[in-house]
């Protein structure tokens, strides 16, 4: 397990020494549970616990490796008994609405005096207008304000603006634009880690919860979000779903609002069709790469990204068997490659500090 | 002047006998002014007067070529005299918001006892909670209900489903739907018109608003609007904004939504740059056809749309120059070729109705 360091940014609500829990209801080790795990992978807030019925009395890195041991608990009721006073709705599920089998925890959770951290669509300060003193509800999942068009504008900046792109939702995008993000500082590069949707948010502390912005603004959102960075050498844009993907349409805005000069590719290997339309195939690696430049490009109008490399979710296979399909894509692909939770982000650290000398 | 015949689709607040007004102040014979100009052109209700203070006194038709001529007042007082009942907000704002300088306008218009159609992303309903019995605020730029993600159920669909893509904003998309859907439905093709902006759903009286969708429910948005008209052997989709526009980021939507068996490509025949952001050059048009076909297709995933033809609009050249222009512009792609207000939309007709019969 890494040294946490927290991600670059902040302003919101959960202040930074707050005992949190993770409600994961039904959801460990679940990719609808995909939140809590970068919650817990990722804050730097003490974890006092898990939430989930089914298996409470076990400990959450038995679940999902490498994560810091962590009990998971019953209810809201014994992770406040643990010290905890906030509790993270860890989950993501397709279309953003509480599910009634959570309404009765989360009722019992405001009734105790937890505070809550909601990243789904669905608002939760309307359901709970009277709070105790010092509780509160941070819904993340609210448009940027001032809204805006966009206008183009971060393609005058002369930093690097990296996106993270991917073959298909849940492939970890995040993960690794934060694991980069956290090798770049380490180095001495003044990186800064822009997050698009409500993990990220919640662990940065600020960001554009990208799918809830209306299509009119979108772009904008995410240039004004880009343009606020003028300081960073490195901007790591979390990307969004996937180009392929029927359900997905925010890698547009992604790369008009960021006018990114580089794509990191992120991917699960061996992966072959889209998780949650199984009838749908993923596109050859190769032809995603390149359709996703030359969607950036434009026909020509703007400058055509430089694909950093690729990123490779290696978790379910073996040290061997990871170390051999890590080279084949290399080799086949002919771009830096890694697998950032296994085998650090070095290559892509690399890859960049190449660019940022020779621009 | 063609017979106006009602686009397909109806069931909004505005009934088809209520006279109508439609406000354009400032906006006249202005790019800001399209809106109106469509409702002036495809609107099956009777227009008494055009709003606009600077030009007041004059015939709308002296502004807009191959309008109904139409007198313009100065204030929305003088076109109540003149028998409207209903003001429609004729202007179409980057943005969104009601500029200041109509506000005064607006407040004379409720009072007066008008009925609103607003089409900009302010509602109004809010602004003017009280009104009199009978009158109303059908604000257009609403989500709608209920709320999916999209799925690509629509590349199921046995039917053609044709998507007006264009090199900018403002320069014919929905004018080319609509006379396709009009033209095709006179040669006995059930043909059904899906209005996306706010000038489509008010001359329809139904459709998406997708620039008001938020960017996870948007691809669903347009794929129930799709799917909801199995009947129709053609569904005659009304392209957003232009890929190439940092601003527009609707086209990926709209391509998953609608998941296209046909594009119309929509352009202004010498333009150059984007109108509102004119430092940045349009692409090629084979640059930008190529682009939205390999995106629609998204790396050999979906289908790859036929190219149905191209959508001139010529209506700033004479007769001679337009008629040259056409012919080199079919001639350089090998497309049919039209510009559906010049022309009529007859070879794009022809193009269809052949691959309705030889799909």
């Amino acid at each position: 397990m890494m040294a946490k360091i927290g991600p670059s940014g902040s302003g919101c609500l959960l202040s930074p020494e707050q005992p949190i829990a993770v409600y994961m209801q039904g959801c460990v080790g679940m990719p609808e549970g995909k939140t809590g795990q970068g919650v817990l992978r990722y804050s730097t807030n003490p974890i006092v616990a898990v939430v989930d019925r089914g298996t409470a009395g076990a400990s959450i890195d038995r679940y999902t490796r490498g994560l810091t041991p962590t009990p998971i608990v019953a209810s809201p009721a014994e992770a406040w008994q643990l010290g905890a006073r906030v509790l993270i709705l860890g989950v993501a599920n397709p279309g953003g609405f509480v599910p009634d089998r959570w309404r009765a925890d989360l009722d019992d959770a405001v009734a105790q005096g937890f505070s809550l951290v909601n990243g789904l669509h669905e608002g939760l300060q309307a359901r709970y207008p009277v709070l105790r003193p010092g509780q509160w509800i941070w819904d993340v999942r609210r448009e940027p304000q001032p809204l805006r068009v966009g206008s183009g504008a971060a393609r005058t900046l002369r930093n690097r603006r990296v996106l993270f792109i991917g073959s298909d939702m849940n492939v970890g995008k995040m993960t690794a634009a934060l694991e980069l993000d956290r090798a770049l500082r380490q180095a001495g590069v003044r990186s800064v880690f822009v997050a698009t949707g409500q993990t990220g948010i919640v662990i940065a502390g600020r960001g554009v919860a990208l799918d809830a912005v209306r299509v009119d603004y979108a772009a904008g959102a995410i240039e004004a979000a880009v343009m606020a960075q003028t300081d960073a050498q490195a901007i790591l844009v979390e990307g969004q779903g996937s180009l392929g993907h029927p359900a997905s349409t925010a890698t547009l805005p992604l790369l008009r609002g960021a006018m990114p000069t580089d794509l990191v590719f992120c991917h699960r290997a061996g992966q072959s069709h889209l998780a949650n339309l199984p009838e749908i195939a993923l596109p050859p690696l190769r032809a995603a790469i390149d359709l996703a430049c030359a969607l950036a490009e434009a026909g020509g109008v703007f400058r055509r990204p430089n694909m950093l490399g690729l990123s490779l979710n290696t978790a379910h296979l073996g040290d061997v068997e990871a170390k051999s399909v890590l080279e084949a894509f290399g080799n086949e692909l002919g771009l830096p490659i890694c697998d950032p939770l296994r085998t650090g982000p070095g290559p892509l650290v690399e890859a960049l500090e190449h660019v940022i000398s020779h621009p």
